[in-house]
């Protein structure tokens, strides 16, 4: 299956729509088309060949953009790289994915129009290193096609009109970044891009940028709401994607009651980003679940009753061929045909998805399971935390004890005691903490994941 | 490549969203699925088995839209064929596609879920009879992959919304019909079916049905206006596709100057309905053009300058891969990998597409080519003309002459050489008809489209 080469043709069909605004520069899509066709002869110059890797510094700016698109039209494998790694994890997954060269600028050239002009939809256009909230990052193989899939899933997921602008404030080395920059091209958005997330930016974009879209974490989400400062949210706004964690149904509230049309999401890097979202307007029950993709496919190991948590497998045109050089891992990873996501959920009598944690966090306390990210949204949701990260510490009575870190909003004071006794009220006792930490801030990752194996450094136990 | 079943698919992530009304009846996708499959059941009953092509007496009822989506569920070839056809062109059209059998009803049995859980899009959906203004009628065969681009090119192109709900007043067995039923189940948009097309009802459901998109041949346009009385259109209409002919500019211009949000498309049943649009919002220019959906390329045989015309070609994944059981015929309209479409147009300098007309119908007069449906609209644009149709006549000096048969407005009478001196102010002289017939109506096909060798016959010459 083959496809037009998705820049040229969007710059053939919509040339003078609004492409890209960052740095105050504005391209439509037949500037960037422009631009993209000289990168692609730069980097033709410098002798690169189909097939080759190239790792892309990913910082937030204009030269990112250009090489995004143009590494795919000379044929080559995009490797995008975090622009804040150190030399040391840059040449780590340099050297894993085999890269011949590593760009931080876009270099162009003049001459007549280069590259390819179609793309095949199993080919691969990226090697997208995933996060690594546990264990050693792994490089997710992405193609053409899920890619070209995520963006129309999404698409007919949220909706689609001609005038979206999609505002883009956090990492491109990361899918949910990237897959902003290529939804864009394939369906026709304009994307705002910031170099980094600013509450009162994003909101002044909303209110004079013409910004329908943006992709959030619940942090960001968090600091956005507290930026409107109890107020309502400026209009125009039509969806607010919040994935990369789990979003507390307080936060979910506290949203839904600013207007902010919030679309919770749970995606990955091995499906090209959204797997399953609730979209806008569907927010009313106040649950924080999800319906697939339409092209995706979410079943939870076993095929257990509605209810019952297991883990989540995920089939369809947007799931990855595997890892990069690791065939064991993908064997493992694709078993059966489904992806093995390795996180924990369930399917509900309505067939909606809820997503509780990642399997490898699941704390094992008297041989029952207890998700983190639960009891995190419980304390999440005490007026006086603003934040809490959730882990397992070793017991020899219980194999595993539930301890909590919080975060506490400013001159809130309540006991470990308080705390105990208001999760007893919302969860059964089995996981209520029983071991409390106070802390300024929890480690997370760039993307605003928790990193449970520096949680377990805050109470004194090895990761 | 291989998607999930899209009726089950949609029943299962829209469950509660409106998904057809019609007679009086209304369905939710949730509904609609368990309906499906209940049919899907009755025709296990009956022996269907995959492969076998089941023809489908279009009428715009429920028992057509259960049957287009139950056929392909189990694995059956849909055949749709006109419910106004005589037997014995439905008999020509079964036997000539090899049906095992013709329904007219969709017939229901009780049991567990039946059918197939996914599609593969390359399998054949549909044999699809073009609808034959010239020669004998055509099976073209159209894979799930051919509707399903054809669905999503459309989504990207027009927009797309939750509150879709689109209306269908034309034919079910032409393509353009079938599309709107498919397009509704892929990217979950209601559908209001009308048994006829009836301007009174159509401003109606404007106006208090919810209906946010209607499917239109250009005679229709007219008539709605008409029905306007020249004054506004309801709001509420996002998109008005008006297909299957070309679009008179007055015609245009009298619909953007009444609010309507009129897409003039260019499209065939080779490539599964839309190739090219003018999305709403940008006729500002006037001009009748177009710009290819995104993953449709046009180009002109040998690529003459821009402004030159010649037969129009289209790749891409709405693409026939041919007609059913006409092998020499297939290789001649798929040479070289492009469809030709045996239309003809031009591309201008901006890259939008001009159409002009079919190629078998151009007139070839003194060495010069004429396109009948450019005097049309000439034709049409006098203020004492409803209705123009031009053929070529057999001529011994100059090969073909310019013939024109016209319908007068009430009460208008333009004499021929009042007619013909307008056609010179603003046509090259080589195109103004020199042969002219007044007529009540013009022969025309069931959607819209004139049938030249009809028009023939007006002139007592035989088709």
């Amino acid at each position: 299956m083959r496809v037009p080469e998705w820049l040229r043709q969007r710059g053939a069909i919509s040339p003078d729509r609004l492409a890209l605004r960052c740095g105050g520069v504005g391209l439509t899509f037949s500037e960037l088309e422009t631009r993209v066709d000289a990168v692609a002869r730069g980097l033709l110059a410098q002798g690169l060949e189909p097939g080759d890797r190239v790792g892309v510094v990913a910082s937030s700016g204009l030269d990112t953009v250009l090489l995004v698109h143009a590494v795919p039209r000379v044929g080559a494998v995009l490797v995008p790289l975090s622009a804040r790694a150190t030399e040391t994890e840059v040449a780590a997954q340099a050297a894993d994915a085999g890269v011949r060269t590593v760009l931080r600028e876009a270099p162009e050239a003049p001459g007549a129009a280069a590259g390819v002009d179609g793309f095949e939809l199993d080919a691969v256009h990226s090697v997208v290193y995933t996060s690594g909230t546990s264990g050693c990052p792994k490089g997710v193989v992405l193609t053409f096609g899920n890619h070209l899939w995520s963006a129309l899933g999404s698409a007919l997921t949220l909706g689609h009109a001609a005038d979206d602008r999609w505002l883009a404030c956090m990492p491109l080395h990361h899918v949910g970044g990237l897959a902003i920059l290529l939804r864009s091209v394939i369906c026709g958005a304009g994307v705002v891009l910031h170099d980094r997330f600013e509450p009162e930016r994003v909101l002044a974009e909303v209110e004079h940028g013409g910004v329908t879209h943006v992709s959030l974490v619940p942090t960001m989400l968090h600091r956005l709401l507290a930026a409107c400062g109890g107020g309502s949210f400026p209009p125009g706004l039509r969806c607010a994607l919040v994935g990369g964690g789990p979003l507390p149904p307080t936060l979910l509230e506290a949203a839904v009651a600013a207007g902010v049309p919030v679309a919770p999401t749970y995606g990955l890097t091995e499906a090209a980003s959204q797997v399953a979202t609730l979209p806008p307007g569907e927010t009313a029950s106040g649950a924080v679940r999800a319906r697939p993709l339409p092209f995706t496919e979410v079943r939870i190991a076993g095929d257990p009753p509605p209810g019952a948590a297991g883990e989540i497998l995920v089939r369809g045109p947007t799931v990855t061929p595997g890892y990069w050089g690791r065939p064991g891992e993908t064997a493992a990873a694709l078993a059966d045909g489904w992806l093995h996501t390795g996180d924990v959920g369930f399917l509900d009598g309505g067939g909606w998805l809820h997503v509780l944690d990642r399997r490898d966090d699941l704390i094992v306390t008297g041989g029952e399971n207890v998700a983190p990210a639960e009891v995190e949204a419980v304390l999440r949701s005490h007026p006086g935390v603003e934040d809490a990260g959730v882990v397992g510490l070793p017991d020899p009575e219980w194999g595993q004890r539930v301890a909590a870190a919080v975060v506490l909003e400013p001159g809130a004071g309540p006991s470990d005691a308080e705390l105990a006794a208001f999760c007893h009220t919302l969860l059964s006792g089995i996981k209520a903490p029983t071991v409390w930490r106070r802390v300024a801030a929890l480690p997370r990752t760039e993307s605003g994941k928790l990193t449970r194996s520096n949680l377990l450094e805050l109470f004194g136990f090895p990761p």
